[in-house]
């Protein structure tokens, strides 16, 4: 049984990059008005902190702390922090924003407000480290990084390492990443020390100049200095804690702040049964030139280390040769951050493991280039974090570059706020539940990203969610009732609502014989399964028997069955549904742009198109405006080119169609529609047995009511999977939020 | 106010031909062994007649009673017909067969025995029956007609007509239609008169010769003498009726036998405020010529000849009229069945009535043609159906033609009996379960027929149905999921179910990157979502780096996205799960035969493709065994030729893959799977949350059981919308029924 060399005797092709990660990052709340620690209380937005998993309150009130669940590799697990950082950054209060930096902005004893927990063993914990530690030291704050070897990696190892338990294989694995972590600790408060100065009154006495990081020094959060653990052996680092805890010293084991520390059980006496299954780096601060707090290739980098440490072999006297690294630790935490490493830091020994580690694994060049990366840090030291955080320290101070930086990190937060930063490439409603999803604090997991399918929980309660609002809340036969017009129509009418009449027929004979019926009236015929507008005919006047026999040819050439239906005039609206009640009226307005008398069109087009909204491909509320072939046929129509100025008030129209997708405007109508035919749009739902629902109204007369004996309007199209961003974010009205609906019934219990 | 010339005053455009039809068909039960009148109850496989819409008992028990909904066409109506007659033949009891004749076999007054209904007022009523009429009279069993005008057709007529009143209107049009059908009914009763004789004993003097139709002369079902109902004006008829009805010579206003009845109505007199909305024909002798005991040409020229009598002028006199038609009428039912009609029969203005409307609406040919026919029937009695059964009859019987002919209906039903007659467009799925629908009595509406889409409804309670188990029972997101490999795997495996291990990739670098931890393992490359085979790579032995590389480009030639799976050996096996239990497991075996040291490969697969159960196109549950190039490479690879005359027991497989559609064997192995498999197979589909769900389990060794610590199997796919059939008719076993129990769990209130 042995581990020194472990890595050096395995197969190059052993798995050797595979991890899982996890996150955690503190960060306090800052007033605007008063450039101190917020005075409010956690906001009301991010649901319960008794079950958040994702955002919870750290020490004090104002110190968010954000968690990431698992990540498959650190770009995902970033992506996650990415993106609660982006759901914490718009859920605060408008004055406050999150302090960028891992050392808070002046600060005395009475502003810092103790979090306010349900859980009073948590309430009184913090009292206690209160009392012990002083709560100044409490809002420093820093990026915890958890790190679990892939099990086929593990496996591999344990293979090539000939131990008979897993369990001790693991065990002693991790056991030797401790330690070296603690003898190498050194490199990281190197390279990401970034806590340089405290604030004026934040230190009993003042440093004479700024550091590379105060929080990984004696000045940081630490433990008194009589708290000493053995890492010796696992037993060995149990029972000196457990005694610790015993004599009152530790008022708990998590008490013990080794900046890592082992994972995988609550109470450490479970290893030596259950092993540890990972590791938590508790020494990052924060980067306060990323918005997240630390960048890709840090993670990387510390990645790459951790491996190095694997690589690197167990010294006999392990405590002493902790003792050593603490005292290098302790020497470039507090050298200036332009300072290179002490000599007597055993950096070449660490290089050389990165190298040959991924010399032995033949690590892409993305590897190689991280390591040049970090040979040139250690060589020139304003490329480290600290180095470059050093050059903005102005009268000993970084309140102006914390405030400068934090509230462009939240005006982020704010732009293109319709998406969800990371998940750009998903639907934008799926964007917006996910967002929703993470600000009230309901797991998820996305099962799969291209098909929009997400699976959501609150405790033992799970649910499937695809594209949106397809869930269990919809019975499988009525989406696939809607899908289809005949379907649904002969639904509808059955249920006494007004749908157009008409018929459908599968052969030419059949709609031929129909035309006695249909021959003083207005019709559509249309192809019956296509809908992009292929193979419709319109007559808007009753059509003769040779037009009529043309457009049953030019259907039946798109399909092999066709409708024939009544066409009717007025203007369509889309209500959206949800579980019998009406949320929301569109009205969507064909493409167009209106005169100011100043303007050509094709300015009047690229002034409308910077509406931040619009953007390409629908990863936007509304899309960009073209002056393509389509649109110039359209002004031509209308006596207009690009360069016509139109008078102050006038409508140019740029598309027949008034689909969004083609640059139509969408205009929120909610609260103008008559309510009757808010709750006859409901009722179709409801009758149809849907519970999210698209109804398609076409109104003649939208400021006569519907009444009961006389619908006054006629139903056109019931649409499952309905669009919601477009009814949240539009060109006019004040939108309506469906998502947060939509996620408060599928998890009602929430709002217990 | 007039109706006279209505017709002929229209525009050649009316929708003349536009009307709905429903047709009820009564039948004797008559027994195999015994040759006579069964004396077996009603068939328990047909339900409750307390609520059957479709499958009834009319006077006796023995006498069944068909019963379409309404159709929009005579074809619709004749195919609801054909659909029922065929379920009937196949419920049966499998002595009994349905008598194709209006007139029964020899029966004696005690062998008939009342219908055993629920109602209590139902057997008052045929008691009194019985004791007006004697039972015998009762057997004879006939067609009735029911026939609705188009409602635009009527909305045009009545425009037309300068009518103040619809109701009054439509009850004049009605009531000059049943007039003039009473004038003109010995037409029907010579073309459609099929009741030449009764077999001894039945009437108490037996008649000189054979006639044209008992059944519709003073020897048929008739009210008695005394019972003159006036047709001269609607409130005239209603007040006799209910006269003869307080005066206790009719039991009901329903005794009243007139062969044509206004309808709309439960009470006549609802009609003076309602209206009448339709007529009831009741003359029609069954044709024994036709399983459905009617033809699609009967129902067109009954169609024709209503339009006709619409067409005709009312007469002044009209009882007097009435009482000339019905003297007529009894002579020509009474006439040699190949006698001409008597001279007095005012078939001229009749068959004149039929061309001036053709001619005036332009009627196709096929009308055309119809009306030609009707002539040369009126010329040559021997085209009419009575003039053609006549030559059948063998000593004053038709005992043995009826027995001849009634089993060869009985036989055509169970002919391609996993079908359903009249709908073999359809699913082999949807047509088995609507053979349930039909059996059980649960109302049906076919809402769109190319898409499978079905209405189901019993009471108030109404189901949709898409192919065959997609409904209401599942929910709308969980078989989405199973139609993404990925995410049904993720969740399988969250539960703790054993799935291929395996990972996806939407980039090669990625893909590459895994080699290291599939390198020693069999593996399947694989596209995400395509479902036909393509792109997919197979290693049944560890791939070396450069074939998996080739094996990704392939895959990702296919789909954006691939998957990298451990490859699992075993045999495949499908559970069909329904509501958490597992109903029938499947073995499907590639396209082989097997030899017997006789046949040709050649010819072994003539005789394999003779089992009914093969046919081509999914339109029979096993499909024709091809010898096209594939499976002549296939034979070639085992070296054989078509030539080859197999040893016996010797097998060649023609096809590589298992596939039904490919002409693979189906075995039900259901009884024979250890139970532990079925359990398991549920169990995966409750975790999923399915209803309806295919699991396609991998089993090396089907002979040990799955165990809670070790499954012994793999999950590979689980199957939203299974097909249902396949269990159902299998090359070998059992089989086993799904559709019931389908229906029966979507009504589970039928079983109350």
């Amino acid at each position: 049984m042995h581990l020194n060399g472990i890595l050096q005797e395995s197969p190059k092709t052993l798995p050797i990059l595979q991890a899982t990660f996890g996150l955690e990052r503190e960060s306090l709340r800052v007033s605007q008005k008063t450039g101190r620690v917020s005075q409010k209380p956690h906001p009301k937005t991010l649901g319960s902190r008794s079950f958040h998993p994702y955002i919870q309150t750290d020490y004090s009130e104002p110190q968010i702390e954000l968690i990431t669940p698992i990540g498959q590799s650190t770009k995902e697990a970033l992506r996650f922090l990415g993106a609660i950082t982006d759901v914490a950054g718009r859920s605060l209060d408008d004055d406050d924003y999150l302090w960028p930096l891992s050392m808070p902005p002046q600060i005395e004893e009475d502003e810092i407000e103790i979090a306010k927990l349900d859980s009073q063993f948590e309430c009184d914990y913090r009292q206690h480290l209160a009392d012990v530690y002083g709560k100044k030291l409490q809002s420093m704050s820093g990026i915890h990084f958890n790190m679990e070897l892939g099990k086929d990696l593990v496996a591999s190892l344990f293979e090539t390492s000939h131990y008979d338990s897993l369990v001790d294989f693991k065990n002693d694995l991790h056991l030797k990443l401790a330690q070296n972590f603690l003898r190498y600790k050194f490199f990281l408060t190197y390279l990401f020390g970034a806590s340089p100065i405290a604030e004026q009154g934040f230190l009993d006495s003042d440093l004479k100049g700024p550091v590379r990081s105060l929080r990984n020094s004696q000045f940081g959060y630490v433990n008194h200095d009589d708290i000493k653990v053995s890492y010796q052996s696992l037993e060995k680092y149990i029972s000196d804690i457990e005694g610790y805890v015993s004599s009152g010293q530790l008022i708990a084991e998590k008490e013990f702040y080794s900046s890592v520390r082992l994972r995988g059980s609550k109470r450490n006496r479970d290893y030596l049964e259950k092993g540890v299954s990972y590791l938590e780096f508790r020494c990052f601060d924060l980067n306060p030139f990323d918005n997240r707090g630390i960048t890709q290739e840090t993670l990387d980098i510390v990645h790459l280390f951790a491996l190095s440490l694997l690589w690197l072999d167990k010294v006999e006297d392990v405590d002493q040769a902790i003792q050593l690294g603490k005292d290098i630790n302790e020497q470039v935490a507090l050298a200036h951050p332009l300072d290179k490493l002490p000599k007597e830091a055993p950096i070449q020994d660490l290089l050389q493991a990165f190298r040959d580690l991924a010399q032995h694994f033949q690590l892409n060049s993305y590897y190689q280039d991280l390591i040049s990366k970090i040979e040139a840090a250690i060589e020139d030291p304003s490329l480290t974090i600290g180095g470059q955080l050093a050059q903005h320290i102005q009268n000993q101070s970084l309140q102006d570059f914390g405030r400068k930086h934090g509230l462009a990190y939240k005006e982020y937060a704010w732009t293109a706020h319709y998406a969800l930063k990371g998940y750009e490439s998903m639907e934008l409603s799926t964007q917006m539940l996910l967002f929703d999803v993470i600000q009230k604090g309901v797991n998820f997991q996305i099962l799969d990203e291209s098909d929009q399918f997400l699976k959501l929980w609150h405790g033992d309660h799970v649910e499937y969610v695809k594209n949106g609002n397809m869930t269990s809340k919809d019975n499988y036969v009525i989406p696939l009732a809607m899908a289809n017009k005949v379907v649904t129509k002969k639904i509808l009418s059955q249920a006494g609502f007004p749908v157009p009449a008409g018929s459908e027929f599968d052969d030419k004979d059949s709609a031929l014989a129909y035309y006695p019926i249909i021959q003083k009236k207005p019709i559509v015929v249309k192809p019956k399964s296509t809908n992009f507008g292929l193979g419709i005919s319109i007559f808007q006047e009753a059509a003769n028997l040779e037009d009529y026999e043309k457009a049953l040819d030019i259907a039946f050439k798109e399909d092999s069955s066709l409708l024939v239906e009544e066409f009717v005039a007025g203007t369509e609206y889309r209500f959206f549904v949800l579980d019998g009640k009406c949320e929301a009226v569109l009205l969507r307005v064909a493409a167009n742009v209106v005169g100011d008398g100043k303007h050509t069109i094709a300015e009047l087009v690229a002034l409308k198109n910077q509406n931040p909204l619009r953007g390409r491909d629908h990863r936007s509320p509304l899309e960009i405006i073209n002056l393509g072939d389509i649109e110039l046929l359209m002004l031509d129509q209308q006596g207009f080119t690009p360069e016509t100025i139109l008078a102050d008030g006038q409508k140019a129209d740029l598309r027949g169609n008034s689909n969004i997708s083609t640059g139509g405007d969408s205009i929120d109508v909610t609260d103008k529609m008559d309510p009757s035919y808010k709750e006859l749009a409901a009722q179709m739902a409801t009758a149809m047995g849907a519970w999210a629902c698209g109804v398609d109204l076409i109104i003649p007369d939208a400021s006569q009511p519907s009444l009961k004996e006389q619908a006054n309007c006629t139903c056109i199209e019931l649409n499952f999977n309905p669009s919601m961003y477009m009814h949240t974010y539009c060109h006019e009205g004040p939108g309506q939020a469906i998502t947060p609906k939509i996620l408060a019934k599928l998890f009602p219990e929430l709002d217990d």
